[in-house]
């Protein structure tokens, strides 16, 4: 059988790149790709995801730091752990939970746990902008897999899984596009926050290429509330722009809208479209429903666990695309 | 060192008695609860808590299935697994998640951890009207507690730990009468829910032990939605009983509550007080914010861990006494 490196010279590209073929398509042009996907098939190669990069141990456990409240909301992470669960269960693994304090504090957590055995490694989420945790586990060498990037920084050590931000935003303009909105607003977050980055430049973007105008259409919201959304909207509805569409960076603020819409008798999905993301259980319980993109859980958690107990060494990198759930709040205008 | 035969003996009462006295003091008459008290400081009778019933294994780890979605809404979960987490790491101990089938589909997977030695016990949530977990798993044996009642059973399998929904609901009621509200609603479920019939009582004892009326003020709801809770806040406001209290079974009829009460142009917590349940996220990102009853997540763990990791054989019942968030939506009238 083949070898990564014969695939490499048949190609006539670094392994590096074989590597990224497989793990990361997204880092190469469309030709390079075609070309060793082609040395791949010729060659007959075959990534050995069976060999195991996590010791084997007589506890196969993963860890999952449970994310500390209240400083953070999360709506969804009731079904991304279930998602988690089962993912781990079809590989006969199971996730063992524990609390650690934020940021490198808790890294001393993480050691012991894995010098104990009692976890062969672990999935971070929560990722922040410039998270220490990535680095300082691979610098240990203990295997880890992220959801979520770590955001401003040039490479980010070790593999991770992540929901295209960008593309769901895009997605978002297109839709509300088609159903005939041309002045469409973006409410977001704080420069700060990488996320928040991602998804307004996703927004834009669409505009762009749809001709579509983005000056003074974006607001940031400082925090993530329902009123600090129907702020926004207040302030893009009396900004004499004539807006009939607003993509909103999370439910919460996308309520905000709703709620305004609502205030001043404009009934939203008719005079004004608006979508959300994250499609969390609030999506459903208000009326209209709210059209929201949803992170699409089971890939992520499938993509999560098969990288952490394949082969290690190898860079994984997927960027998954969210799925568009379209309710009331952006029916026809 | 005394027994808890002795106790009993010198008490004149029985051994469960005593047992109960110890675990589930609520059960006994005030005077028969201070007699075996008295038996039990002139004897010096300290329960063992350091016999441990759980098996000592190599792996210290407690169950907890994930409840799944999207049949379940659980605002709340993230708070329950980090104070889950964190009662159970000061024993030393973890979490292991897994999932499993609802009802008794699921209980072969629970047997299976159990037999392979990989948890010592379960925490059960998520409890339903005659839940069959807690008998199978009393009848084979397996160590749980569960956290919340097994509805509209005479006798309840097992120990438990839960919030006193009723007397969350008084406590409710009080509070918006002090500030000056005298016809006050109540926003519920239908009948078959054990946890809604819990709560309900309680609001309508307060109201009849505080002079209120009651007739025609319920509204149950059929679906825990902000649509729902409008329509019966709508319903409640076109009665004609003219109220100026609400009273809501969840923190999202309360919101559908505030949303009605917002077309209306009145002021939720001026003309109308609101309250809600488990003061979940969406209490504080709503303006004005929702004063919500909340359920003290850390003592609940505590108690679970504690009781898990006790001494077996003893009934262990803890009823804990919600608290009242005060925000402005209950604002004085």
């Amino acid at each position: 059988m083949a070898t990564l490196k014969q695939v490499a010279a048949h190609a006539d590209v670094s392994v590096q790149t074989v590597s990224n073929a497989l793990n990361a398509p997204h880092r190469l042009r469309a030709d390079t790709l075609e070309r060793v996907n082609r040395s791949i098939e010729l060659l007959n190669y075959r990534p050995n995801r069976n060999a195991r990069s996590l010791r084997t141990s007589a506890v196969e456990l993963i860890g999952y730091c449970v994310p500390s409240w209240p400083n953070q909301t999360h709506l969804v992470m009731d079904q991304f752990l279930h998602a988690l669960c089962a993912a781990a269960e079809r590989t006969g693994r199971h996730i063992l939970l524990f609390t650690a304090p934020a940021g490198v504090d808790g890294m001393p957590t993480y050691e012991d746990l894995h010098a104990r055995r009692m976890v062969d490694g672990f999935v971070l989420s929560q990722t922040e902008t410039h998270d220490p945790r990535h680095g300082w586990l691979k610098d240990q060498g203990i295997p880890f897999v992220s959801f979520g990037r770590v955001w401003k920084e040039t490479t980010q050590p070790g593999p991770w899984v992540d929901v295209d931000g960008a593309g769901g935003s895009a997605m978002a303009v297109r839709h509300l596009y088609e159903t005939g909105r041309r002045r469409i607003a973006f409410l977001g977050w704080p420069k700060s926050s990488g996320l928040a980055e991602d998804r307004v430049a996703g927004w834009r973007d669409a505009c762009k290429v749809l001709g579509l105008p983005t000056a003074g259409l974006v607001v940031r919201c400082r925090e993530d509330s329902i009123d600090d959304g129907a702020r926004a909207t207040a302030q893009l509805l009396d900004g004499g722009r004539d807006i009939d569409g607003i993509v909103a960076l999370s439910d919460i603020l996308a309520l905000g809208a709703l709620r305004e819409l609502g205030r001043r008798g404009l009934t939203p999905g008719h005079a004004v479209g608006v979508t959300g993301f994250d499609d969390s259980p609030l999506a459903e319980v208000v009326s209209p429903g709210l059209t929201s993109l949803r992170q699409p859980m089971d890939q992520i958690a499938e993509e999560l666990i098969t990288i952490l107990t394949g082969p290690a060494g190898e860079p994984a990198e997927r960027l998954l695309q969210p799925e568009l759930v379209i309710r009331g709040s952006s029916a026809p205008g």
